[in-house]
């Protein structure tokens, strides 16, 4: 039997005030940025280094004492909440950037420090880390989380960028996976296991990052189409040409009204690609313009360059603050903030099915989409005391799901499974969900690590 | 107890023909491109589909008569000898090129179709398959072991090139991992997990693979350099910069006589890079003119350009060749071909260092290397009926695994464990070994799948 109080008793003599049950700090860390409900830990622990991230688990596991890691508690499927308590373990004091690698181009960082963070810190090395899912996540979480964003299509996701990893275990054993060597065959590759296993295999507290050169040149661009398949058409032309994009994102006509009110812009009310190219100065030119040849054969117009660093910066914020712009257009409502991936010759039929979907039962929901990946994320805004509301968003979800499935994609392509997918994860790959169950008994065989999330463990 | 002959007879029944025991065929089966013994299986098959290789391996499994996969046996750590017997399944009859999907550049395809007869398929679609290890491998061998080779630092290895995976298990169960969307975060990531798993874990049948568009344009370069450093510091400052180069290769003085000798041609005996650039005609045309200039000011000279395409092939097909031209030096020797891989700013210590070893034994070996991803090779060239030989050229890998560790790195980059390398695997990584077994026994508790290879289970 789980005997939380004890491991508690014995976690306080172990962190004194780094150990709190104190309401606030517990309401805190049961957040979330969807529909789930407030679900607080017993409590909360703030470690400073890997040993005391050890001991916890060792005391916890002792006890049977769920264990669930937090960095800001920004994921989208309830990852991180303590639905059966126990003690969340709180990153807040594990942010160092242990080593910045410049000629191996790479950083060995704790798990808190947020991407943002890091950024400011190799701000002087003329390296920076790209990965970037519009959210200021911390590293440890986004590698938890498998992580991805806008700069997918050009640097990859985090999967792509975490060389090596520094985990504790369920029984509160350290081990170190993969290498800083640029690539190895040594063994089977558990440094992709840990990755994406949202804290239920283990506690990541220490990764390698690889690191990129900051570009010479960097130039943005948005133009307009007047639909779904003619702004997704020239993606795909552009992916078959492997011309070299940074960001290439698709936004739908309800997402520019309510960026345009929320940032004060005045882009038209219709079907947008926001584009960033990074390279040499010829190269990002010679790319901007094979886009603009690209969008217009497409049927695309009204194709603007941002050279200039601050109308750049103008574009991307407006785009990262989409999904509160969308939010305040509907005061006081929750959201459904949910993703699917597909092969991208699919991409505008998901979409548009989706949307008919959507609009066959008098709703609306803005369209967003790294579409260069195929992945693309819908907003359902809605009131969730409202029973009815609530299942309709559930069902349109299900549906989108069971279509991303169809298509050849995946039921998520960066939010992750956490408690929100877990059925259609087994829709998604049968029984190879019995296998990941049995990674998960192997390696977490008392059940602690963050139950409840990805797979059933008994 | 294993039960060979019994699930021998039963899968004479299952296969008839296609079930051998011809001495010829089992010796075929038994033979390595490196110094281990011919190890024979005690019969060899030949399935047509996924769903023979699952009802194969259930017949094994029942009798635990231990099951090797087998491609065209270009591994060179063992990884494909039947070490315990039993039998070996051949993926000859399974070539098939099952989908190409255009739009989304994928492929998929059967484990035995080797990455020549792929490339051959695919010529009229203006898209390739990109990973190079040399060998003309199967995608299967390829996937197992983790290859990578030439093409590495611009297309990846091939763990970054699968996408998903059929996977018969140990018990007969076929799972599907990964998707065909671009990316997923749907729970463990278990194609990573059977990447490089060289068989141990299961047998791959199908493989969903990335391809790349051809380039419209392709130059190669030659370099000539006085020093290992001069070479690797012009790598390291084209990978700072991120110069987009498809291909970097490190060929040293004695390589070089050699392939001279064997490929009839006249470089001056010294230190080289082979580079091959793959983009626009402009991008290319950028690309080695910086390679140019950094060449010179790292002390390089002689730098010459081959556009055409007959002479790119000659300088290719010359580099492939070396662990041919190189054992042609010393006719009737055996060579044991070994890889390392360090963070690319140690890697002209980690060569230097292992030629001072090497030399000051009285021996020479030559040292080639994918540079920009700091891998490199070197080649021991011995009898191995000379037990003074063999334990000479056993001590020099292993100070070189050493080395690779000491310096950060991996003691493979590319060719994997096999048995060749258990040992060092423990040294590399500890008590995360321990994690590998536990994932062995999870994953084939009668511990059928080639047996004694990376992990040892019991």
């Amino acid at each position: 039997m789980p005997n939380n109080v004890q491991a508690i008793t014995e976690l306080k003599s172990l962190l004194g005030d780094r150990l709190s049950t104190a309401q606030s700090v517990l309401n805190l860390h049961g957040e979330n940025e969807t529909y789930f409900d407030i679900t607080p830990p017993d409590a909360v622990a703030f470690p400073n280094d890997t040993a005391e991230v050890s001991e916890i688990v060792k005391i916890c596991n002792t006890h049977g004492c769920p264990v669930v890691p937090w960095g800001v508690g920004t994921s989208l499927e309830g990852h991180a909440l303590p639905i059966r308590g126990g003690v969340t373990i709180d990153m807040l004091n594990m942010k160092e950037v242990i080593n910045v690698a410049h000629e191996d181009l790479y950083a060995i960082v704790q798990p808190g420090i947020t991407r943002e963070e890091l950024n400011i810190e190799l701000r002087a090395t003329g390296l920076f880390f790209p990965v970037d899912p519009g959210a200021n996540a911390t590293i440890g979480g986004m590698s938890a989380t498998s992580a991805s964003g806008t700069t997918t299509i050009k640097y990859g996701k985090m999967s792509d960028n975490v060389m090596a990893l520094e985990v504790v275990l369920a029984d509160g054993r350290i081990i170190r996976t993969g290498s800083r060597a640029k690539k190895t065959s040594a063994g089977y590759d558990l440094t992709h296991l840990f990755v994406g296993s949202e804290g239920t295999l283990g506690i990541i507290t220490e990764i390698t990052l690889k690191l990129h050169g900051q570009p010479e040149a960097i130039s943005a661009a948005v133009c307009e189409f007047p639909d779904t398949a003619s702004a997704v058409n020239s993606v795909i032309m552009a992916v078959q040409m492997g011309l070299p994009i940074a960001r290439m994102e698709y936004v739908d006509p309800m997402s520019i009204k309510a960026l345009n009110a929320y940032s004060s812009l005045t882009m038209v009310e219709t079907h947008h690609l926001f584009m960033e190219f990074h390279g040499t100065e010829a190269a990002v030119a010679e790319t901007a313009n094979r886009m603009k040849d690209i969008t217009t054969n497409m049927g695309g117009g009204g194709f603007q360059y941002a050279t200039k660093a601050e109308d750049r910066t103008k574009l991307w914020h407006a785009r990262h603050n989409a999904y509160y712009a969308m939010k305040a257009q509907k005061p006081g409502t929750d959201g459904i903030s949910t993703d699917v991936c597909v092969p991208i010759s699919k991409l505008a039929r998901a979409m548009d099915d989706t949307i008919a979907d959507v609009e066959s039962h008098g709703w609306q929901a803005p369209i967003v989409g790294h579409v260069g990946d195929g992945n693309y994320h819908v907003l359902f805004l809605f009131d969730r005391t409202n029973a009815d509301d609530l299942a309709l968003a559930k069902s349109l979800t299900s549906r989108m799901n069971m279509r991303a499935l169809e298509l050849g994609g995946t039921v998520t392509g960066e939010h992750g499974i956490g408690i929100g997918k877990m059925k259609y994860l087994q829709a998604e790959h049968g029984e190879a969900v019995n296998i990941m169950a049995d990674m998960k008994r192997t390696l977490d065989p008392t059940g602690i690590m963050n139950p409840g999330k990805i797979v059933h463990q008994n």
